[in-house]
């Protein structure tokens, strides 16, 4: 069994308490780490307040150099670090190498931002007190960065928070999710080997106890967590006095008009809605389409759901797998039988097998059921049609949640209305709420969330601005 | 017979030659002024030269609070002035007001500009060579402006170059059209009671020839000139080291889909064909209607060109009124005429009686006629019918001109067709192409000049930047 | 006595609760007005509700035009409100005008933001995955938002709560201070007069418990608060999911190089020192000057200081009066106290008389004497020698707070580590801590709080991004 | 003798008129290339026409991806590359590939700078003509660019158009110097190795003749010119409608404070005065010591200048060679000769050989002298003291040249009084003028030219904005 160290303060160590990490495909231990303590987790910090001088006063082409070298380094290991995120997560390789392909480029846009932080002259004389005087305002790392990322992109929603922590010159301890640690330790391989100092990143993998040091230890001026709302905002109210993102849940929605391409709606449907089993922040949990093509659509996304190839995350043609863990697999099974007893109609999917759950899409539900109101995060889509687009749009916005949604639509008015009405981070304009490419700016409103990623974003909440008033 | 003196280096004066400025409802002379010499120009650049110190170094909330005089100087006077312009212009109260009140926007949008002149602090160490060095970037005044401003908006385009010019700190010698110099010299007034320093601003009505040397003396850094190609063109030839803004003219098209609110596009499509008759540089001169609703548009569209009220242009009912003078009525006469004997049908309109032009439809046109091809800057618009939208763009962009065009969809399919293919400056959607707000970037490609206006982007001409490496 | 009614969802109303307010100067209650209980805050809280559409599609010309009428209306009642702001704080008048005058400016500049909210169009084609597809960035309003402002600057520090909120298109329920909240109210009554829909603001007088609703009602999307640290972070702790922007207090430093203009720096000192007795969150409490030119300094500043015109507020030439109540001027006896039996000096003051304290210096301070180390909020200033410039940044930077800094130098080189290593907000050149214009950003970092305000930078944390990919 | 084919419209092609290409430091003939004709460049035009619609559509990532591979391909070549460029301008070594660096540079930056063309979204409800609106402010290829580069930095002042044009989506046909034409077909090479589409470039050699055509065909949209001003200026009247950017000439001046870093400052005008000879058109040309610190430059200055290498470019020694032909080594010692023959006095050098003129330094040179009035172009500099600083920005700005300046002080007052009087595109602090990093906004005013380089604002003048007014 392979064996991970883990990386802290510069350096790969074990520690006293093994962690064993498990193939949810077979439910069998492939690998093992280490579990961080009080210890590892000081020396991680001691090390990033001692190499902040020299990160904070690197200049940005050897920021950037380094940045693309661990983008060219993950590159030269792409099958090797997909498959191990495959084991680890159970995330199917057509989507792991997605994965890591995404990694890469999310590295390439830190090195190319990194090189430029916004620096900004002001004329202060708009009154006489300002007469003769200039502001030059420029922006100056935060600090020690806290990033505590989840299971279901093990790699790159860590990577968005270590590439643009190293870009804004602030060093990271991060606590990958206990699930799937591996993917990012290999990751910390690549990065040791460039001219970061050491200290500059440690990953530390550690249990809740452990990791809510994170949190409450005043010498990080920023958590950046990705993961459930309510450890979110339990976490906001432990945090002191650091900056706090947050990038929580979601049950995205996505409307479809009659004024669309239909074939194009379904296709995209089907991939939001069931890509790695849902485990996806911005998986279409609630689809609205207009009534005047409910049928045609539904019978052709059933269609389309039921032809989802089963398999080992392995294997290149397998298209969905099994959940992370059992516990996630029951759980919808449970929300999906109390919709069905409310008065939901199964039209395909509904049956679970150990850690995998069937693809199900579900008709006549109710906004009150589980599978509507909160995040369903498995391959649980609910299909409604909609008579008037206005409505449909309020029933999306019907939701604690607010982080993306699709609207398929040909219709100018159509497009405005809902850009202008719903209550999310983004819009996606004839695309499901998956869609995402690293350098937007990515992250919700309302239960799903504060502050926004994507590189450039990121960085800016790891940097203060200060003005020189000259 | 009233008498508005010239402003010359800060002073009113006459000289020995007097212009008698025409209204051409009734091709009476009801005013004078003075035509300056070569003499005059010399006292203006002069002052302009020696203020440029005082102006430069002027604080930003000077320049704000006396461009915000400016506007309520204007605004005090809105129907004096707006009486004044109709008179020289012959352009309908209706608008002659409207235009004194874009004016006072213009300057108030001047007074906030001034405050927001760009400046930008750059990281210089992408390669070893910039090491511990950052850029400034500052903007400071080019110099003298030389402006020249023609007839159809005789105050607003003056006020297009003069508002920037104070605003970036550049004095500015203006020369507005001989035709209609009083309005401007009307202002000339309001701004001389400012504490702009005297000299900022001179305003000299001339003959061609000595206002030539706007254009070819090397002391003005900046000419900035709106009329026509053929004169604009030759200007750039002449203009030595300075910099050249050209607004030139247009013969805008108008494309109304299928897919559209009919009503809309016809009441916009008669104020953008025939708004002080048409002699405006994005006057809606052609217009391209889907088949479908071509008959039903251009019998809405005759109704109400027929309805159009013609008048005295100080009776506030008037909507249509004499053309600026005979020769360009009889041009337009001669234009159309030539369009009828090439196989073009009058649907409305199309004689004249003095300066006036009747507001004219014609159909069957074909791309060669004057009528199409060039800019027809009168009461005269084309109507096609198209099958094919992209067709219907292609016909558009078959012209040498490209400033604004308009575009009545609800596709977001055409819009974003229309957007990216229409060799434009501006595209305007669900409008005819005469919209214009005073802040937005305006201006055209092709024959239709060089660079943009809209305040910010006509002061970034009047700046240039310099840069600190430090 | 006067009697000022509650601004309370639109309505001038009382309650059950008087409250009276009292001018330091005397100890007198001069005036009364109501305390709101939990009944009206929910009243103000519906209402704000109730107002967000129409004040969300207010378009930005109308909302400009109120917000420049409600400067004018500050304008129109200047000398009036400078004496209510002198009577219920204590304020001498010189320095009243100035705030009413600064509170004019910051509504004139949020008159010309709200036209300015930024959008950007970004390129999405930087993977395959985005081929064909653009991002559109807008800012939308994010809701309710709470303001709590302190007494020091009753007027201006509500009204960069309250010009932000209300250009950002956001209603606001702002609690002033229950020491000075009359001269809020009479804003309230130039605010009432204006298009913004009744609701868009309250300001309600609250005691701490029914206050502290502010923080804790989840329907309040942002918490604005200005205050003591101790507060500010217990706030944040308590705030739920809203954001939470604090600005919270300082102990200045101010550098005071050989190379520089000492006379200058000597009268900077002066005001920065004890303008409003030193109730200032930037005035210079510590300053550090070299030690070639610390015997100067110190006896032409002491010199200055002794000749401060102690007296009424609301007499023009005073220039020093009472301090806000009797315990805090207990408050500073005490800690000078403890300052001179630790070893420091008094060079001047160190006397008090009721609510007055004596404008005070102290040299042979240590850092850890509350003096020193933290924020004191009264008249009274340390002076230390230094010989080393880089140390006396380090003697800056020992400190919890990080608010602004001044330095006097004329090197580029001091100039430059000053800003790379001050860890403030902001560095002010050749003047005190205390320069503030009201458009710049403005804010600390450690234990000063976190966020920007200035308006604009006010304003983005009260606009949610919102991505349109199409 | 090898032979290079120039590259026009995608192809490698020769032609009838074959051109050698000599060696300046042996005057000997080592390569031979073709000129284009009419025939040829016609072929270009229609390729770059044709490429046109694959060229603008290209998504960022492939126009990223293309542009790094040159990068990477000049990487490849480094030292093949930097000793033709050397056989060719006679240039050392140890500065061609620095040229070569700064290319790849220049390539990578190009690579970054596609995918971040600007786009904004303006609120357009400034007033009630706007309400309800927003413009959507987007930038578009203007079309065929035409380059002309010159012999001096043959292959990074062509990639300052070839990468921008590559980058904004504009073929550009290039016409390289005569004298050194092969680095830039040597780049070609790894070019049509890319997916540009062919025809996006042509690198054709021409006479001046048939080179003017790039010059007045109005097929082309915008000129960019490097050389000298009497023919930039001439171009600009003849390029009609087309925009035109030109990089002309300087007469760089140095200014050294007595509150410097002396042997900096002595270190860095001995690179600035006669790297590559001085052909340069940043070179330091008139440098300006304080008086009190004269003696003691000057000394140093002639020490370090006598020690500079002569030899063959080829050797890695060498630090300074021969001009590109003799008729400037001609001109050089008419100059000197004149400048003594009124009064100068030659500190050291002075003589010719063949094409070799030694480094010289003067004193008591006279403004009007040719050696300071006119771009020397050459291994001369002048020396002066001062006594005021302010005398000496005047001195400077003495000359109908304004690129750049460098300025040693430590002052801020010096620093701030030089940046905002210098007429200059560029001040550099505490470097020489010669400093240049490839994304900086770099280019001058007066007679030095009209506009910026360095790929961003390069790129901006290809790019013409298009709003959506929506």
């Amino acid at each position: 069994m392979q064996t991970f160290d883990i990386y802290c303060a510069g350096q790969f160590i074990s520690t006293q308490n093994p962690l064993e990490v498990t193939n949810p495909f077979n439910n069998q231990a492939f690998a093992q780490t280490y579990l961080a303590g009080e210890t590892e987790l000081e020396q991680a910090i001691q090390a990033a307040q001692d190499c902040m001088p020299a990160l904070r006063s690197m200049p940005s082409h050897k920021k950037s150099k380094a940045l693309f070298e661990i983008a060219q380094g993950l590159q030269d290991q792409l099958e090797t670090l997909a498959t191990l995120l495959a084991h680890e997560s159970g995330k199917p390789m057509i989507y792991a190498r997605g994965e890591i392909m995404r990694s890469i480029q999310t590295f390439k846009i830190a090195g190319e931002e990194c090189k430029r932080l916004p620096g900004e002259i002001i004329q202060l004389d708009w009154t006489p007190a300002g007469e003769g005087r200039k502001g030059y305002v420029q922006y100056f790392p935060i600090g020690l960065v806290a990033g505590i990322s989840p299971f279901n992109f093990p790699m790159n929603l860590a990577v968005h928070k270590i590439a643009p922590a190293l870009a804004a010159g602030c060093p990271i301890v991060l606590k990958p999710s206990t699930n799937t640690p591996l993917s990012t330790l290999a990751l910390a391989r690549i990065i040791d080997n460039t001219d970061f100092p050491k200290g500059s990143l440690s990953i530390l993998p550690m249990n809740r106890k452990n990791g809510n040091q994170l949190v409450t230890d005043s010498r990080f001026k920023l958590l950046s967590f990705t993961g459930s709302p309510a450890v979110g905002w339990r976490m906001k109210e432990q945090s002191g006095p650091k900056k706090v993102v947050l990038e929580l849940g979601g049950n995205a929605g996505l409307l479809v008009s009659d004024d669309c391409n239909l074939d194009l709606a379904v296709e995209k449907a089907v991939i939001g809605g069931f890509a790695y089993s849902g485990q996806v922040c911005i998986h279409a949990q609630r689809i609205y389409v207009h009534r005047k093509i409910f049928e045609t659509f539904s019978q052709k996304f059933i269609q389309k759901v039921a032809q989802l190839t089963f398999g080992n995350p392995l294997e290149s043609t397998t298209q969905i797998s099994a959940m992370i863990d059992e516990d996630n697999a029951i759980r919808i099974e449970n929300w999906v039988n109390e919709a069905v007893e409310s008065g939901a109609k199964i039209l395909c999917g509904g049956k679970r097998f150990g850690t995998y759950y069937e693809p199900t899409v579900l008709v006549e539900t109710k906004p009150q059921m589980k599978v509507c109101a909160l995040e369903v995060f498995g391959p649980v889509v609910s299909l409604e049609p909609f008579d008037d687009f206005k409505e449909a749009i309020e029933g999306i916005n019907q939701s604690e949640f607010g982080l993306q949604a699709g609207v398929f639509t040909n219709r100018i008015s159509e497009m405005d209305y809902a850009f202008e009405n719903l209550e999310v981070g983004g819009v996606i304009l004839n695309d499901a709420p998956i869609f995402r490419v690293d350098h937007m700016p990515y992250g919700g409103i309302k239960n799903s969330g504060l502050g926004r990623e994507g590189v450039k974003y990121a960085m800016m909440d790891m940097l203060e601005p200060r003005i020189l008033v000259k």
